[in-house]
């Protein structure tokens, strides 16, 4: 190789999703095809799409599927991205820099090797070894496949009754597209009240509203088997005390970080069974491989502690990080607050920063106040009421967490407390904070501030 | 006096809106009648009220005056507070501790003295000195007494023709309320756009949707004469170059600070003519003398200056702080961001921080980027454009100002970037923020998320 020849790389990406795609495309905005050769590899039918956009197409509100494909494979490969789509990567050799790849039609296998490597294998849902788990008629909704299969599903099912096991975002959610599709929908949840990313008294309100939209909910029920009939169908769900018909079950129990691979390669993962990364989104101790998006935990900037938090918006921002770093440029990922925002039907919901229960797990000792308010001036049309819980530390004022259910405005609201979180401010500085404020949109203590106030005064009592 | 006799000191509130009857609630809450005696003044019919729900209420949206009076006089009373309404202070004799008050309709004048004084006298809008300009059908609306004033002034009206002199917030809120009133409405407006308060290439796009709404918007025009008719009635706003026909004119210039008995009394005023306080709100070089809402600069925490900005959430702010430092407890105001929003019809309108002229003004050098995005992801119904402007200081990247124009989910997403700016992150740091992600209410990256990636980007290559 004389002097001034570049060396060509081979960067392979195992899942072409959101967190893998977008490293390979930053990776390539960096460094053209002479410098840097991409191959990856998705086990699907899709790549980089929107997975949280699913409960939306099943719902109807999105009527096409495509819509939720941000890049087609075809445009990955416009732009130089050799992506192998229902190629399942089933090894990886860290010692020999090279992963094996089988057609998941099982076409054939092969060894590929690579320079870099970035992993990003998403998640899996948690599905519960239950008799007539299944059968069919039952689905996960964790990917464009999966809602495709729903989708199908629906159609074929004779009845209108749906059951959804679990009443987390995707429980919750899920349990709204169905009622949009004309659904009698029961919901089996095995904590004592909906959405537990929630204290219990703010996800009671939640229980509330599902109650009021003609959601069966059925609380503290542990599901012991699918009941199916003589063609294979689910036709009903059991629990201890009871069953529930269904002509259509929809899992939502949670997801679990997909490292499998990972872990039989002897890469180091947590507590929760995701990849732990430094701040480069590097696979700790391994120069050349990267991790992101939902197989990875990450850094918990209040608590201190790794979670494993699965949401497509950091698994974009893993992706563009880690491709910069390939690329030859430099990025970090900083943490979470552990924000999130959803809704069932016109209720919205939203959550950051610590629970009572993670709080007292991360030996913080804190105040908590409730307060209920209106998204907008009180005489404005519309304005609605909004409850916020907030958490702030015992004598430091520091805040910690903020919880809002509500109406037109709650979700995205809770980025400011997101923000003020990252940033480390006090109740007190929060309640000073120069906020909009306009009739239409606020009052004129902003929600947030008549929490913070209210928090300040407990501090200050405490 | 016995040992153990406590002091009853009297408290003097000079302005019975937000910020004055702020304070008094907030002394109130802290110390009782017999420790505090509290006086108030109010010159004009109504106490607390929302001045920024005026248009609204001119508008239509809100039905009842009375549902903009947050506590009425009585309320106040039964609290104990001395409210003393339709009476004027005059005087202000600060060596005597007094103050020399004046029934508005004649009725008499008296001194009464104080031991702790509070001024929250207001803004006056800008009326100039113009013929015709105190034409019947001429209003401004800065008072609840404007508001009535105007809702007469449009019941007399024989035509349905209205010109707003002005564009900034008050204008175009006006605008928007006057539309809705169905009449026809031109804004005269001596800037090249409306809404000085952003940069013109933002405020272009204001002045888009308001031609689009049927506004017929009169830029670079200065008013020279009110015409009026033989019964004394406004018939038209005449600029150097036309003539509209106006049935009912509504100045919307601006506001200045009422500052005037201050003045006269020797107390420090600041370059915008606004009082001078430290950050407990007290007077500059007056320990018994505070000062809070519309009548005071503030410290813009961006450029470090001093401004102007008169706003009911800032007059709250202070009237409680104000409060609290005269029941004996501490609380400060330590500045504002420059943040606000507004809306005409559906399209919302926010600010917070500097504009291009102020990073100028402030010596700073600065990148700035626009983004096009959309408020919710782009396959979610009702995913409407949304234009972001940013602007970071180059070198540091520190985020510097925000201003958005879009539809739905615009306006408060500016307080993303105030908390931001007040916590001095930087465009790289704004760009890792752990915002709220869902499709019904974000794209995976927030639109302030793109604008700084693009920012971040930008002080790169500066």
């Amino acid at each position: 190789m004389s002097a001034g020849e570049r060396v060509r790389e081979r960067l392979v990406v195992i899942g072409g999703d959101a967190a893998g795609m977008s490293a390979a495309s930053q990776a390539r905005r960096l460094r053209g095809p002479d410098e840097l050769e991409i191959v990856a590899f998705e086990r699907g039918h899709f790549s980089s799409y929107s997975a949280c956009g699913i409960p939306y197409w099943v719902g109807g509100d999105v009527e096409d599927r495509d819509q939720l494909v941000a890049r087609s494979p075809e445009e990955h490969r416009e732009r130089g991205i050799d992506l192998r789509m229902r190629t399942e990567v089933v090894e990886i050799d860290v010692t020999g820099r090279r992963v094996r790849a089988r057609a998941v039609d099982g076409a054939g296998e092969y060894w590929t090797s690579y320079d870099k490597l970035v992993i990003a294998t998403g998640a899996r849902p948690v599905r519960p070894e239950l008799p007539g788990i299944d059968a069919a008629g039952v689905h996960g909704v964790q990917t464009l496949d999966d809602g495709q299969a729903l989708l199908d599903s629906l159609r074929a099912a004779t009845g209108r009754r749906a059951v959804v096991v679990g009443a987390g975002y995707i429980g919750v959610e899920m349990a709204e597209a169905l009622i949009r599709r004309g659904y009698e929908v029961t919901v089996v949840n095995r904590g004592a009240e909906p959405m537990s990313t929630l204290d219990p008294d703010m996800g009671c309100l939640v229980r509330e509203a599902m109650t009021g939209l003609g959601i069966t909910m059925v609380d503290d029920a542990e599901v012991t088997k699918v009941v199916t009939g003589g063609d294979g169908r689910v036709r009903a769900v059991a629990t201890r005390d009871a069953e529930y018909p269904a002509d259509v079950v929809v899992l939502g129990i949670g997801v679990r970080p997909e490292t499998s691979l990972a872990r039989a390669a002897g890469l180091p993962v947590g507590a929760f069974g995701g990849l732990l990364t430094d701040l480069s989104m590097r696979v700790r101790g391994h120069e050349d491989i990267w991790a992101g998006g939902d197989c990875v935990e990450v850094l918990d900037l209040v608590s201190g502690r790794e979670r494993h938090i699965a949401l497509g918006t950091h698994a974009n921002k893993h992706g563009r990080i880690i491709g910069t770093n390939v690329g030859g440029g430099y990025a970090t990922f900083p943490g979470v607050v552990g924000t999130a925002v959803s809704k069932v039907c016109d209720l919205e919901i939203a959550r950051t920063g610590l629970r009572e229960k993670d709080a007292r797990r991360a030996g913080l000792q804190y105040v908590t106040v409730t307060v209920e308010t209106t998204g907008r001036a009180r005489y404005y049309p519309g304005a609605a009421p909004m409850t916020v819980k907030m958490l702030a530390e015992r004598d430091s004022g520091r805040l910690l967490g903020v919880q809002i259910v509500g109406r037109e405005g709650a979700a995205k609201r809770v980025d400011i407390a997101a923000v003020a979180l990252t940033a480390g401010l006090t109740v007190e500085q929060v309640t000073s904070l120069d906020l909009g404020y306009a009739p239409p949109f606020s009052p004129v203590w902003d929600p947030i501030q008549v929490a913070s106030r209210k928090a300040a005064g407990a501090v200050r009592n405490a």
